[in-house]
């Protein structure tokens, strides 16, 4: 354990995959070459990118269910126009619960009618929306399961016939849902699953075929599914570190091993947060995030002080992002339970020292 | 020195950039933290960024003139589209040069008018063609300078008063040019400059804002340009593997001292080729690659012989392309000479086999 690091992403992944990626650049699969200088179409380096989709399936419980996984490049913000770009002939219907939602919506808007029909927007995206239907002639739905800036999270998704397309970049692998009720799955690696620099999409693939728009090469889910997320020179490295995340993750015991720790990890800190009179939460209770805890101080006057104690214990990134202020823990799947413990103290000491 | 890597991309990287790499996936900058694992907001990465970028810049000659360098993600497939977005309006005009320039021309014509107004594919793509003219009501003109598959490099470009599109992504920073001639340069990482997963591009800025459709956020220079490459989270580790990669060459001379052994390697290797009865090029002699050298064997049924040789040899990734067949020795700048040296003799070796 080098630092207790709970940064918003990129973020801290587990030391065994430093170390193996650490190696690869040095020497992969005793090739005597590096990862990142062999061909793409290696078969050494296909095994790797035929692994990471696999995994990524496995791991979701959507193998043998009409799913393809890509491993692409661009970010999450590079599908809020992807998605609509594939999916989006008439309207589509979107959930606004922060930041990068507003984004999606954006995008979408430049391929058909986008309707917000629901939207946290009024209270700084503090909640989770509920009880609003969704319109059965609407192309898809699109939310963003996990909301990092603001601290909020989906308990539940609502029921729907129209295919839903989600946004989870920043809780992907670290609960159990059932994932077949999601037609498309976005997410960067840079929470959950590897490095920046790829992004996980899992697609069913009879939602597509479905728009007449001509789809430029590199836009299309249809392209990169028949390609194998080959259809160009793939980002080696970040699929090779984040297929060993997901190893790790599966010889860890999936996700259901990892959800028990990630709610541990959560009750610890809620807990001191709502106890601790120096501090309250920002989103609400019932919508907080696993993943991401938001909270500030009650008297601003006292940031000196704290901020001086993290830092002695050798806590990084606990900063919170400008649009909340306060103090944002990540609590990703690869953060130990040591690092809470730690910041918890540290939150005690805090009190002891007021 | 590992293995002699003749590989066409993802190729050999200078052994210092392995090591530097490496380590720095353990401890970046001695934060006792890995550079996957910090935000791309810490101030030890945004240094990276702006080094990358400045880097790039002064060793092209291109500070001060108005030109930005960005580090985006996607290859220079995604550029192939991107150009076209940003700068088609109306009409442009290709030079179709082989595979790529031709998947360039096919995404551009989602987007306008596209002429190709010079092709090689009547001879397989084995020359560049000249003594063309570019109209001048283009808005621009793309031309691909180097052809990694077949082995033609453009020695001299058309001259034209229409800004000029250039994707070199497999001779970029390999010998001087008057890059200022250029109005958008792009290059993926992969063969000159870095690790798979991000792509250098150059616009000179007089160039954007003249068309009138919407850009989507993730696709318009405008706004990579205002962002500093991070309007969202960059390829990371791409990125600072490209920048040490920069350093190297800057420590070396920049361009003009890598150029010297490029054409040293370049002539070593050509020079054998011409005078060894057991092969014969395949680019046009006034057109040949001085980072892809294409060749086959005269007589096909020693190919078992030739390739158990460099085998032995340790030399790696010299199949050639199956549009072309035979061999491809590539020459990036960070193979060394004797890699070259080896090759050679072994061809020399070959023949007295036979």
């Amino acid at each position: 354990m080098k630092k207790h690091n709970f940064s918003a992403g990129p973020c801290v992944l587990p030391q065994e995959v430093f170390q193996k990626a650490s190696q690869a650049i040095l020497n992969f699969n005793n090739m005597d070459l590096s990862i990142i200088e062999i061909s793409h179409r290696d078969k050494n380096f296909v095994a790797v990118m035929e692994k990471a989709q696999t995994l990524a399936l496995e791991l979701l419980g959507l193998e043998g269910k009409g799913y393809k996984a890509l491993f692409l490049q661009g970010g999450a913000s590079m599908q809020f126009l992807m998605a609509a770009y594939n999916l989006l002939e008439t309207k589509a219907v979107y959930a606004d619960t922060g930041t990068w939602a507003a984004k999606a919506v954006k995008e979408a808007k430049l391929f058909g009618e986008v309707d917000v029909i629901a939207s946290s927007k009024d209270k700084n995206y503090n909640y989770i929306p509920k009880g609003y239907s969704i319109p059965e002639d609407a192309d898809y739905f699109h939310c963003t399961s996990n909301n990092t800036i603001f601290g909020t999270q989906y308990k539940e998704f609502p029921q729907t016939s129209v295919p839903v397309v989600c946004d989870m970049s920043s809780d992907i692998f670290s609960r159990e849902l059932d994932f077949s009720k999601f037609s498309v799955i976005y997410a960067g690696a840079q929470k959950n699953m590897g490095p920046a620099g790829t992004t996980l999409v899992v697609v069913k693939e009879d939602v597509l075929g479905k728009v007449t728009r001509a789809i430029p090469s590199m836009l299309s889910y249809k392209n990169h599914i028949d390609k194998e997320s080959m259809f160009n020179t793939p980002p080696v490295f970040a699929v090779y570190t984040s297929m060993l995340t997901l190893e790790w993750l599966q010889n860890l015991g999936g996700i259901a091993a990892i959800e028990k720790i990630n709610n541990q990890k959560a009750a610890l800190l809620y807990s001191e947060i709502d106890r601790n009179p120096l501090f309250k939460g920002f989103a609400a209770v019932e919508d907080r995030s696993n993943m991401n805890a938001t909270f500030n101080l009650v008297d601003e006057s006292h940031k000196e002080v704290f901020d001086k104690l993290w830092k002695e214990a050798n806590i990084n990134g606990i900063n919170g992002h400008r649009s909340v202020g306060g103090y944002r823990a990540s609590m990703y799947n690869a953060l130990p339970l040591e690092s809470v413990e730690v910041l918890v103290d540290t939150m005690k000491k805090f009190e002891s020292t007021i």
